[in-house]
């Protein structure tokens, strides 16, 4: 399988950083994920790309010219046979690899890393189908999540204690409010208005969750970006979680707490179907 | 340079990790520094070893002997020929490199990543005997501070608004109350009273803190592990940052407030002396 890692492509047996890579030593990096569907191509590039600039703005990450990308995301497509299928594409960038280890930041001649992989993906037909279960966690993560960086490891553990109960995905509350999951944002639906977290620097602004708002405009579904309150769970009537992998999956139980009749809601069927409709 | 990687003795040109090292895509691990002087050789190694252990354990990382890692540092400082001179040696540990990526963790029999490495050490003359400035900024770190992971991307950030304001560290305060800097813990000195934050999941259990604790014991200097009101600055005697590399530092300015005289106080000293008899 060949990926592109800073300036060459390369077959993954071959690939290898500097052990001294600041993202490496100090999660100083960010990264998106970009979906790949045989029937529409790639969903949403220039969206991903934008946050990825956003990431790479606010960390003050210079020197990669994020309009290479595509480019590079299609050549590795070919070469690994992965046009006719789903596929994901994994774009990563850090802080380039300074020797000695300084916590500071290196000169800024020292060039990023920049590392883009392809993988093929399965998509979760059954989750989405039927939907899933979901548990809940504190919310013990920094106060940027607005910015996808690679400093992973609540989300990797929130994600591990999920796997160990069975269940999809977890979401986090903080403060009693819903943020979102730990590669997903939620979104409830209550009388027919669909509501998810406002974007702030408690969740991250997802490309899928942005595309479900448009959605939401086009099939006259009126939605309010408000504080979801955990305490309030058994009274909505619709949960769902939705990501650019997990797209959009019904949550019919919340830890123990089954949502109205334990099947997928009516909203979420129809914007499904609309979003299957562009990407399918 | 040699350093050490999984099971070899390399040096640093040939050194590389995979590209889907977990340490690389999640900072899905832990790290210690242990200080080396010539005069007294390695400086409380147990009990950095015991917190590597710790934060091992926590993220329930497997696979790691820390009772070899003295004897590797030991051959590092050896073939690296730096015995005669101050040095600190890096241990950093990461849940392995399974392929592809996924956030849950991998399967048990996957090997984990040791990085070992060490580097001559200029101590900070001029900061111990003159004082520094520190900057405060909000700490917006995730709730699990006492585990010592790579996770450092609030650190570093922190730390460069510091090297670019001519400050020598930067500490936090969270709801008000002052809990450490980005690689120190913060002291303070009130009418003869040495305080320092309590340990708790808000601040890194440092082992320069320990030291302190204990020598003040020894010493006869009271000591309180309570919050200290970042408000209360104006009227505290002393400060002082203590750590692996910052040893024990005045801080006689924070931001813009100058702690009583500007001049490092009579009990930070008292301490540095018993400190530097010990280690000198």
């Amino acid at each position: 399988m060949w990926l592109f890692l800073n300036n060459s492509y390369v077959e993954k047996e071959q690939a290898s950083i500097s052990p001294f890579d600041r993202g490496f030593l100090f999660s100083d990096g960010v990264y998106d994920v970009v979906r790949y569907y045989p029937q529409s191509g790639y969903f949403q590039t220039q969206a991903h790309l934008n946050r990825l600039s956003y990431g790479l703005d606010q960390l003050q990450i210079r020197g990669i010219e994020t309009e290479r990308i595509g480019d590079i995301i299609n050549e590795l497509l070919q070469r690994n046979g992965q046009t006719k299928a789903q596929a994901i594409a994994y774009i990563q960038v850090t802080r380039g690899a300074p020797y000695p280890r300084q916590h500071f930041f290196p000169p800024a001649s020292t060039p990023p890393t920049l590392l883009i992989t392809t993988t093929p993906f399965k998509p979760h037909t059954e989750e989405i189908e039927k939907g899933v279960r979901v548990l809940v966690e504190d919310d013990i993560r920094w106060l940027r999540c607005d910015i996808k960086t690679i400093a992973l490891l609540p989300n990797i553990l929130s994600r591990q204690h999920a796997v160990e109960q069975e269940a999809c995905e977890t979401i986090w509350t903080r403060n009693g409010v819903i943020t979102e999951g730990t590669h997903t944002n939620f979104c409830a639906v209550k009388d027919g208005i669909l509501l998810t977290h406002p974007r702030s620097n408690l969740i991250l602004s997802g490309i899928t969750r942005q595309v479900v708002l448009d959605m939401c405009v086009r099939l006259n579904i009126p939605c309010q970006e408000v504080p979801i309150r955990f305490s309030d769970i058994g009274d909505l009537d619709e949960c769902l979680i939705i990501g650019t992998t997990t797209e959009i999956t019904p949550v019919v139980k919340v830890a123990e707490t089954t949502i109205s009749d334990g099947k997928p809601g009516s909203i979420t069927k129809k914007l499904q179907k609309e979003f299957y409709s562009i990407i399918l």
